[in-house]
This record gives structure tokens, sequence and C-alpha cells, in this order.
């Protein structure tokens, strides 16, 4: 049990994390969620195959214990000890011996990038095959070669894990992070690191704050089809946080909820990119499904097929940096400030400015044109607290950061010149 | 009687319809339509002169027979014969002989283009006039000149015509194109050509086509004075459709009719122009007057006024193209399809992705980026077939081609995840 | 008494109003009334010290004759006589013998301006003190010196003037200058002077028209809160109306009021800059309050603080000219036909286009591209009368001027096609 990971120590959990095999079932998530759970009380879910969610079933649970091509010398030339990306996910057990020509149809490379191995899976579609690097084809001869596949997709549960940040409201911020993705570091182990991190930070929150660890697609759909999502004021869906790229976010289906309008304002004034939202992408397809239609956008660096490491053996721990990751989460940190302190108030002085200076509140030396920040952000808060702008509102409209603005906010009320909005 | 026109066949139609003496009554405009029939069956209306149409009444109609200047040694300096722009449109009979001097105040020429003859009108002043080029002007000695013009300006009528594709509702989209221009190949015979070739390529379609070939302004006054307009849906004017410019849509008063998106959406990705309304132009300025004010655009390409060769003798056929004319019509066509085929879809299983995978319609194979356009057309139709987006909304808001989205909800119609919205 | 000044004649009387010491109570105040009462007649309003306005309360009455830092051989080194600017504004009486270290507290200078003086006053903390170049204040030797501030700060009254000009209506425009700077000629006796020069321009207007000359903020607090606001329909604080400077206009606080649109459209195709309303810069503040939320922006020319001579002694009358001022009153007046011209008509002859010709509107001679720019005028106000959309509408709309437009409602209305909106 941790507080607040630093960058090295995300950085440390993403390589403890990296050899576990995962899939969307299976050990290898439960795995992962018991070393996440050392971080963060955890309520882990096990939904039995076959169960009916949304229109969808829950599959099968798929394991995996060894998977090999050998020559006829008995060399491994694929070798699923060496990394699990090495086999097709959720393929089917197989084992017998198979001339190249034969294995060929089961054999997925990289032509364009021929030293790396791709990641692929077969989820729904009853295959199996291997995963390679183009140069280990190419040096490949005919054959034939032993094959073993030593898996099982057989009736089981699908596993996902929930942590709950209690806050003064039982309204929740949503984080959602998928948990699927075998030996890949930033897409998305990087995200778990970061929401672990962030759930460490939070300490008596406004808002409950509810993270969620499952595997993608089928894992978010079981949970929304579980769940009653009338609580869901904000969310997020968390990937790809420990590139060396600049950050990006995707808004929303709604496109200008709260949570978009937070997160742009908080990205503001440093290299960022703002995306409108597609059905593709994450979890957020899900949230975002007309039928949810919840206000959960996408905080990502790089995004999703952006890099070229993307879904390949390059995406290691060499490829995230505890810079990159603490960068991620002080912005995921800054937009929760945003969300926690945004509020509307009402000017109980409306009619011409209030004398600030009486109440200690402005400078006291006129004529000088270099008013301060501070002032203006008290000038701006009045003068916008009519109850139809809150006070991220009123950070945009004045181009200010939101913290000089909430600052501002809490003088006034001190001052008795603002009250909270009812 | 044709089916479709091609590009050749359009620009035959436009050389046969050349020579004719158009104006905006009289046999020219008979004889146009009597050759339109050929292709189209029409029904014609007649209206006598002194109808009252709206704010205007019919006027008399025009005839012309010979006319010319002749000098001293019986030469034609100006001919009739030679083209019917020599002459000023409407213009009263004159026979007489006169110097240059007194007759200068009738001679119409364009100054900075010496070589071409300019095309003008007079139908609501009464006098007459002969147009030439500056060059003849200046070749001409002080006179004196025989003068005549063999023309009637007498009770008749005012001639248009319709033709009407029936569809499946009653509900019409209107194209309109005028025929009183004279010697002018762009300016409008190539409209009327385009006209003539969308007619005979539309089958069974949904809305019912009205094609209007009327003389400008006063014809489309006089249409809308005798017939209900309150079934136009959709509308566009059609003019100078066989210049080599890029199109050019002006969008209708409104701004934002399903036309105006349909027109917008089609020329995205190829060279074009959108102009707001102005209330100047073509027949769109009768049809978007405000009391009507008819969802009614203008398709050209190089827009009225906009090109050199505009209302002068070097309108002629040599400046349309069969590309250009087939390249307009394709475009129209491709209009109408979006016209056709918008509708507004309700997705059946709205909550979370539906397992499309299991209905064949998604390819199996996941970790791969590069995600086929139709697969992502599904998904966009999914997520925004509320009720609130039509699939033009939809195509506009992916950035994807119509057709694409379309294809997409009709293969998701078929597989009962939507449902046309009731 | 004088009818319009000429850019000259406001620069002369600049030039007669430098020398007074105003503040934002005192003779000077009331000197400078005086004056500007002798081009307008104004109502002049005395308000006591202690009368609450607002959340303020109107301030002791201010008055200086003399003042002076005299080093040990006599000499004035600081002399308000030679520029009122060396006070402090409002700097309590002092009298008495200073070391320049015991003096550093109250001296004021510019360190990146070291040949001007800074303007600076203390209103709401009691104290005094003196400002000079830095020049100056490196020449001092360490004294002693002799200190003298012969200044009163006892009740008396706030003092500020209205001028109405009665229109038909008694709906108001505002226009608001602040008369409580010193020697600073820009800022704001510029702002004065144009005042003054388009009341005497004003004749039988339809809005009736109020100027206010008032001490800044409490001033127009002051005035706030003893008068009624439900008569202004549109306002504009007037300031740094003389510099060389191209011309601003901040919006109001509602940002598309009617005086918004009347002044960007005025200052459309000339160099100008809009900006959007802030609370801070001048008056605006005040009557932009959200309790007032008054249609009131600000017109001047480079904005506050927005030039080097701002609130230093190079804001003299060298610093304005004849010609800016004459233009920013030109502007003014530009503004003033818009708003007194702004109406809503309908279109009597709404189904399609009237016949113009008929009535002598419209030029007789068709198939010419140029149209003219009184008919289209013409065009656009027939197609855009329908009750939605006044003159100002179309004249942005169509690009035109607002007179050229409001031109072509008289001919339509005076031919029977167009008629005000009731």
């Amino acid at each position: 049990m941790t507080g607040i990971l630093t960058g090295p120590e995300m950085l440390a959990l993403i390589e403890r994390l990296y050899p576990i095999c995962r899939s969307i079932t299976g050990d290898g998530v439960r795995r992962t969620l018991e070393i996440v759970g050392e971080h963060l009380p955890l309520t882990v879910s096990e939904v039995p195959t076959g169960t009916p969610v949304l229109d969808w079933n829950v599959p099968r649970e798929w394991n995996i214990r060894d998977a090999y091509v050998k020559d006829a010398s008995g060399r491994r030339v694929v070798d699923f000890r060496a990394s699990n990306l090495h086999v097709l996910g959720y393929s089917v057990p197989v084992s017998g011996v198979f001339t190249l020509d034969e294995l060929r149809p089961h054999l997925h490379t990289l032509p364009d990038q021929p030293d790396l191995v791709p990641y692929r899976t077969s989820y729904y579609a009853e295959t199996w095959g291997f995963c390679l690097s183009r140069r280990t084809l190419d040096a490949m001869d005919e054959g034939p070669y032993e094959v073993l596949i030593d898996s099982t997709l057989e009736d089981g549960h699908l596993t996902y894990a929930e942590h709950v940040v209690p806050g003064q409201v039982e309204d929740e911020v949503l984080i959602s992070c998928h948990v699927c993705h075998p030996s890949l570091a930033n897409d998305n182990l990087a995200g778990v690191a970061v929401a672990v991190a962030l759930a460490g930070r939070l300490a008596d929150p406004y808002y409950t704050y509810r993270f969620l660890f499952a595997p993608g697609t089928i894992g978010a759909i079981t949970w929304l089809a579980r769940n009653d999502t009338g609580r869901i004021r904000h969310g997020l869906t968390l990937a790809c946080a420990g590139d060396p790229g600049t950050l990006t976010y995707k808004r929303s289906r709604r496109g200008d909820a709260a949570i978009d309008r937070a997160v742009t304002h908080v990205l503001k004034g440093r290299p960022h990119t703002v995306l409108d939202f597609s059905p593709y992408g994450y979890d957020e397809r899900q949230f975002c499904s007309p039928g949810f239609d919840l206000p959960v956008g996408s905080l990502t660096r790089t995004p999703y097929a952006g890099y070229p490491e993307y879904h390949t053996s390059a995406d290691n721990p060499g490829f995230v940096s505890p810079e990159a990751l603490a960068d991620t989460l002080e912005t995921l940190w800054q937009v929760t400030r945003v969300l926690e302190g945004d509020r509307s108030y009402v000017n109980l002085s409306p009619y011409g400015e209030p004398q600030l200076g009486r109440r200690g509140l402005y400078g006291s030396l006129g004529g000088r044109s270099d008013t301060k920040q501070a002032q203006m952000a008290m000038l701006w808060v009045l003068n916008l607290s009519d109850g139809e702008h809150t006070l991220l509102d009123i950070a945009d409209r004045s181009g200010m950061p939101f913290a000089v603005v909430a600052e501002a906010a809490d003088a006034l009320t001190g001052a008795g010149l603002l009250k909270e909005r009812a």
C-alpha cells in the first residue's frame, strides 16, 4: 500500500506488470489486479462465461502455459517464453507438425517494421496463430516445424476491479483503464500506473472517484451492464499515458461536457492536441454509445495508433518515461482540481463595483497600469457571478488560470461579497 | 426521346438550340421548348399578355424576323442574320435612315472587349437598339445608314414548360433553368442541357422532380403566381453549367436548408466555391423572395458575371465542353443521391456497441490499427443514430462520403440493428 | 456657447482645460465643468461627503493650493506650480523638513521612463507623496529638504454634470467621460472635447442623448446610485480620443448589444481593433456591473495603458492632434447615424421581387453586369425585410454601408413597397 507514486515508482509498477500475459479473460488479468491491489484496495468482480451483457455474452476464459514453433534441431524459433506477444491472443490449443507453407496463414508479421513483433488477437473468431518479426520469418526454412500452443479456452469468468475514493457527494468521477493488453507498456500499463497514482493522491475529495480496471470493450460492456451509470458526472478513459509525445484529449460525444471544458482549460498554454469525439479508440466508445451518452472523454499522450511502437514489441518499458508519467499525472490532478472547484457564485453587491480597497482586497495606489492578476481575477468573478457563469466559465473567458479565479472567489466569499449559488 | 445524355450529346443539344433568337416571350422560346420536348415530355403553359402575376403583368409578346444597319453600298454592317445578339432584346420596330451620330444612342459596344458583341435587352422601357463590336463601330463612317428592325411587340403569350418525374412521394425537388437568352451557350443552354440529362437519368425516384424551363424573372414570377409551392422540399436553379471553371454553389436564403447541406457535402474534397445567398443572380431571387423563402439554391460553374465571356458573343458553344457538362451533371446526380437517401435512423442496440463480429459485419482480427472505412462508417452510424442526426449529419461529422455512410446504414438495417425513424 | 467644434477647436478646449488640477472631488472639477458649460448648458450636481452611493460613500473633498520640495538653497526641486502631476492625488497636507531617505517612501518615479513624471493617486488610503522624473530624483542630494503640501481634505461635495439633448423619444443614449484626471490631455480631456463637439452637432435626434461628465469610478457610481437607468438603450464611455493610434472599441458586457453592432459596423473597412468586454478600463466597469448590465461599450483610440505616454507627463496637448479628434468625432457621429436610423421594415410585396422599373427605381437596360449599389441595396432590403432583420442586420449581411441601405429603405418606403414595422 502506497500513497502517491512518483514517476520512477509508476515506471517500476509498469515494469513489474509488463511480463504478465494478459487477455480479456484469464489469470493474467487476475495477477495484474493482485499487484494493483497492493497499492489500492480493490473490489474484484468475476462474471461467469455466458452471462449476457448488453448485446454481448461473457466469453470463455483463456489461459496459456506455453507455446512455440520448434525447428528440426529442436530450437524454439518462436517462443512464448521470450515474449507473450508471440502468441495470437485467444489462440485455441494446437499441437502438430507443419511445413512453413502450412504455417504461413497462422503467422503475423509487420513487413514495414521487420524487427518488431506485432500484437494481434482473435477474440471472436476461433483460430490460432503466432506473431513474429519479419526477420525471423525470412530466416525460416521450409520446415517441418513442431508447433505447440498449450492454451485452454473454457468456461470461466471475466474479471474486473474497482477502487472507490469516497467523496462528499455520491456523484462520481469515473477513471477507466483497460487491463487486457499483454506485454505492452504504454498501452496500457502506463494508464494503469497513472490511475493508481491519482487514486493515491486523492484525499477527501468533493466527488466520489471510481477507478475501473477492466478488459477493453467486453470489460466496459460488462461493467455497464451490471451498474447504474446515473451517478457519473464526469469521466475519462486513460491510456498511452507514458510516451514522449504531448498530451491529447479526445472530447466526449457531448463535446461540451464539463469534463471537456475542464481538460481543455488545463491543457491551454501548453503544447497539446484536442480531438473531437469519434466512435473508435478506447472504452469511451462504450461509455459514449448513444444509449449511455456519458460525459466521458479520453486522455492520452500520443493517441491510439499514432506512434510506430503502437501494438508492437517496441511498446516496452523503455518507451515510457518517469517524466512523461508524472506529467500525465499532474495534468490529471489539475483536471480534478477544476472539476472539484468549479462552482457558480452570486455577487452580493452587483450594482457597480464594490469597494474592494475598504475590505483590504485592492491595492491602494491608483494610476498605475500594472494591475495585479489577483485583483483582475476578483473583478472578473464579481462581474460574471450572476448565476449564469461558473468559475470555469470565468477562467475561460478571462484567460486566467482556474486556480487564480478560484482563489479570488474564496477571497470575495470571505469578504461577504460573494456566496455560492444554491 | 433519349435516355441519359452524355457530355457530347449535351453539347450537341446546345449547338442545336444556339441559333434560336430567344427572349422572355415569343416564338424563340416556343421553338426551344419544342426541341427540349424531343427529349422529355413537357407540359407547356401559355399565359396571355396582361395577366397579373404577383406584382407584375405578363408583357407583350416579342417576335423578330430581320434587322440590319446597311451602309451606303447596301452592305449589312450590322446583321441580325449573322447573330441575334446584334439586336437589343425587345426592340420595337424601326425603319429609316440615320446618320452615325443619330444612331449612336442606339448602339451598344464593349469598349474593353473591342472584338465582342454584348448582349443587351430593354424589356420594360420601349426602345430599340443594336449591339456590335467596338471594332465594327470604329470602322463606321458618318453614314447615312439604312436601318431596319422588323419586329413586333404585340399581345400574345408568355410560354414556359414543365417536366415532372413522379416520385414515391409528392414532395418535390424543383430544378429551374431560364430559357430567355438568345445565342448564349453557357448562360443558359448549358443549364438546359444538364437539366434535360438529369431528367433522363432519374428513374423511380423517392421525391417527385419538377423541371421548370421558363424565361428569367418574369417566367419564374409567372410560374410562382400560378402554382402552389407548398410541395417544394428542395430546389436548385441551374445555370452556367458548361464553362471550364470549377463549380460554385450559392446557398438558399435559409442558408442551412437540406439542399445547402447536400450540395456542400457533395462538393467537399474537390475545388469549388460556396457563396452565401444574395438577392441577385438567377431565379433563386424569386424563389427566395421573403414571401416564398423556398429552399432553393443555385448551382453554376463560374457564376453570373464571373467570366469575361459572360453576356457576350464569346459565350458560344466553343466556350462549353462535354467534360464540364458531364461533371456538372454527375455532381447534380450525387446531390440527388444525398437528397434521396438522407434519412434519420434509430440504433436499436444503443447501449454499448453491438457485437458486429457476430453478425459478420466486422473483421475478426484484433490489434490492427487499419480499421476499414466501412467498419468506421457502421460505428459512426450506430453512435449518432439517436433520432437527432440524419445520415447527412453523420457523413458531415465523420468526414466520410455520404454513399459510404448510407451503405453502412443499409448493412446495419439488414442486421436488425437499425431502423428508419418513423 | 458654440455649435460644432472643429478639430482645432477641440484641441483649443483641451489646452484650456489642461492646467487645471482635477481630482475626484474639489474645485478643479468645478472649474472644468464651468468651462465645458461655456459650450453646453449643464446641470451640475453636488453630492455631499458621506452620502452612501451603492457600496461606497462620497469621499471628502480635496483641494490644493501649493506643494513643493525645496532644497537647502530654497530652490523648488519638485514644484506643484510647474505641473500638478507632481503631487500624489489626494495627498493629505504635510509641512516639515525631511532627508532624502525619509522622503523616499513618498517619492514616485518611472525608472524605465526617466524623463517623465508619473500620475499617481491615493484616494482611499490616507497618505501624501510627490511624483517626479527619475532624473530629478537621481540628481537630489541627501537633503534635508523643506516639504510642503498645502492641501485640504474636508467634508464637501462630489461634483458631476449632465447635458441632455432631448430626442423624439425618452429612450436614451448615454455618453460618459471622466473628468477627474489632472494635467493629462488624451486621458481624458480629449474624451471631454469630443463629447462636447458631438453634443453640439446633434439636432433634434430620435433618441434623447445624455452626456455625463463625472469623476471616474466614484462619479459613475454616484450617478448610478441617484438615477434610474431604465431609459438607457445604448451607451459609450469615451476616453483617449485624440492620440495618433487607430480606433479601438471594447464591447459591452452583453457583447452583442445594438451599440456593439453599430460601432463595429461603422469601424468596418478601416484599421481598428475590437476587444471583448473585460471588467477593467473606464466607467463601463460600473455601467456593465452585473446588477446594471447596461449596453455600454467603450470607444477610445489607443486604449487604456496601451501607449507609453499613458498616465505620465508626456500625455500633454502635444500628444493629441486635431485630425485624430475630428476622426473620433466623425466616427462617433456615424455611430449615432446607425443608432438613430436602425429600424425594422416589412416588405409589402414579399412574393417575388416587385417590379422596381415600373416605379422608376431600377435601371431599364438589362444584360449588364454592373448593377448599381443603390439597386443592390433595394434588393437586399426587400429580401430581408421580413420583420426579422433591421437595417443594420441588412447592412452587415450585405456588406454595404448603413447609409446606403437606409437610403434604399427610404426609396422603397416612398414607393409604397416597404413600411416600418409597428
